[in-house]
């Protein structure tokens, strides 16, 4: 029987200014998934972990994501799927978006590669929907992409690899709960025209900095004046951790997509280890249980193998 | 007595959806400014055109960048400037930039170039104040920088160049007047966050096109969700234009600053041409006066030379 191991690593979704269109898959932490073809339609999943997900296809991440595929396929095949998850449901570092883009790729594997990217991206879009509601790709795409990629258009689909310098990555990741549904609420529909301005003037210096390896302008331009003075409220000393890192060298971050996770981009690895301890020192402090992740950009995305 | 022969070029603000952040210049049209360094403080401006503009330094846009600059400098120094003005004012094509960054780059040589390009961007802000009662830099640091400029900050300024690909422009000046003012007044000053999102994306799209040499991608991202709905209604058949345009190859455009110009972005200068006919097309059956132009991007910004 057909079979494959997905490696479907956890990704930082908005990156500071770039709300709702960019992001980057990372290195470390990611999911593990065993799928094995079937000659019956259909999609079985056994979870190997202890984070309670529904197996019921349906109302699963991969499940739906799978569904969407095989609705495009004509044979009759399905897939049985062992997930291991090890990016924690709800960490804002695209738990679900790991598993619906990790299914999806695994699968196009064996049904020997039939569908673009673009249709994985669409397709995984539909594990995202049953995770939050919303069909975005701000998480999904750089975890099929691999790197940095900006979502120019989510509708008409039209994803764009922004290639970038080296990155350290720490990530802080309070163990709270913020739903990304609760997050999106707190967000005002409206926004002031000089806002807006600052914000596209900071996605454009992002772009240009990456495209250019200029980390000063990357640092520059790690600004939200949008999402973060909103959603800051659900992140238990964030502009403490925000500037404790900043003394400690980091170029700059803010929120991982709708939080609780808070990541910082380094120029090199003692900086980011750095930025570790200061993250460790304001979080001790305040008897809040934490992990922090020290990573790089993950360039190729979700990895597969045979065995 | 030492004497500067200043060429100044005309720019296009906005590109599009870079609205208020970006902008370039090109190589055609340009003013003309002839600058000599007096021993006395202080400004004198003739007037070698038709325009009737005020002579009176502090009312003068050349005049009130080149005070500003002057309240920086020790010596008792000034200048005598004949401006021969071919930019119209009024066109959107950056007249009153190309007089006070011409201004500022043509006393800085006189004054063995003791000043920084940002200061002589901060000092022709001035004369844009003059002119539009705004400090804005979108026209005037694409004539001292060259190219395509981000003004990712206007307060603390942060302008970063961006290396684009050959592009031809074609400019379509309808012979109306558009006040800066009153295209500043039609805009909202609350816009969604979804349109919002859709307009940093594109922008997003656009600088990264430029950076990589994608022309498509340059084409996708031009598109403006926020000042062009509600500022086409000043352009006599503004979308009519625009369909011809693209029907004749452009790769896109929009209106030039806050209008009335519209540009035209084509890969090359036979595209450009079409297009070129394609604006005469239109603009011959509705009886109203207009210019056009075919040029590509000015590298270089501002021309100085001594004869």
């Amino acid at each position: 029987m057909k079979k494959v191991i997905v490696h479907s690593p956890a990704s930082v979704a908005n990156i500071v200014c770039g709300f709702d269109i960019m992001g980057f898959s990372i290195e470390d932490p990611y999911d593990k998934l065993v799928m094995t073809l079937t000659d019956k339609k259909g999609v079985t999943i056994i979870n190997k972990d202890n984070y309670g997900l529904p197996e019921e296809p349906s109302a699963n991440v991969i499940g739906s994501a799978l569904l969407a595929m095989l609705a495009e396929v004509k044979e009759d095949v399905g897939f049985l799927v062992e997930s291991t998850k090890v990016i924690k449901p709800g960490s804002g570092i695209g738990s679900s978006a790991a598993s619906a883009a990790g299914a999806v790729v695994g699968a196009n594997h064996l049904l020997k590669n039939c569908f673009s990217k673009k249709d994985l991206v669409r397709f995984a879009m539909s594990g995202e929907e049953v995770a939050s509601g919303a069909r975005h790709a701000d998480n999904i795409a750089p975890c099929i992409y691999g790197g940095v990629t900006l979502i120019r258009s989510c509708g008409e689909l039209d994803i764009v690899s922004i290639p970038a310098p080296e990155l350290f990555i720490t990530i802080l990741h309070p163990q709270i709960e913020v739903k990304t549904s609760e997050a999106r609420k707190v967000l005002k529909s409206d926004i002031t025209l000089k806002d807006a301005t600052k914000q596209w003037a900071n996605v454009a210096g992002l772009v240009a900095g990456f495209l250019q390896n200029d980390y000063d302008l990357i640092g520059r331009s790690l600004e939200d004046v949008v999402a973060e003075p909103a959603r800051s409220i659900f992140i238990p000393a964030f502009y403490e951790v925000k500037e404790a890192c900043m003394k400690a060298g980091a170029l700059g971050g803010g929120i991982s997509g709708s939080g609780p996770s808070v990541f910082m981009f380094s120029k090199d690895q003692p900086t980011a280890e750095n930025v570790r301890w200061a993250m460790q020192e304001v979080y001790r402090k305040k008897n809040i249980e934490f992990n922090i992740y020290v990573t790089t950009i993950n360039k190729q995305g979700i990895r597969l193998s045979e065995n």
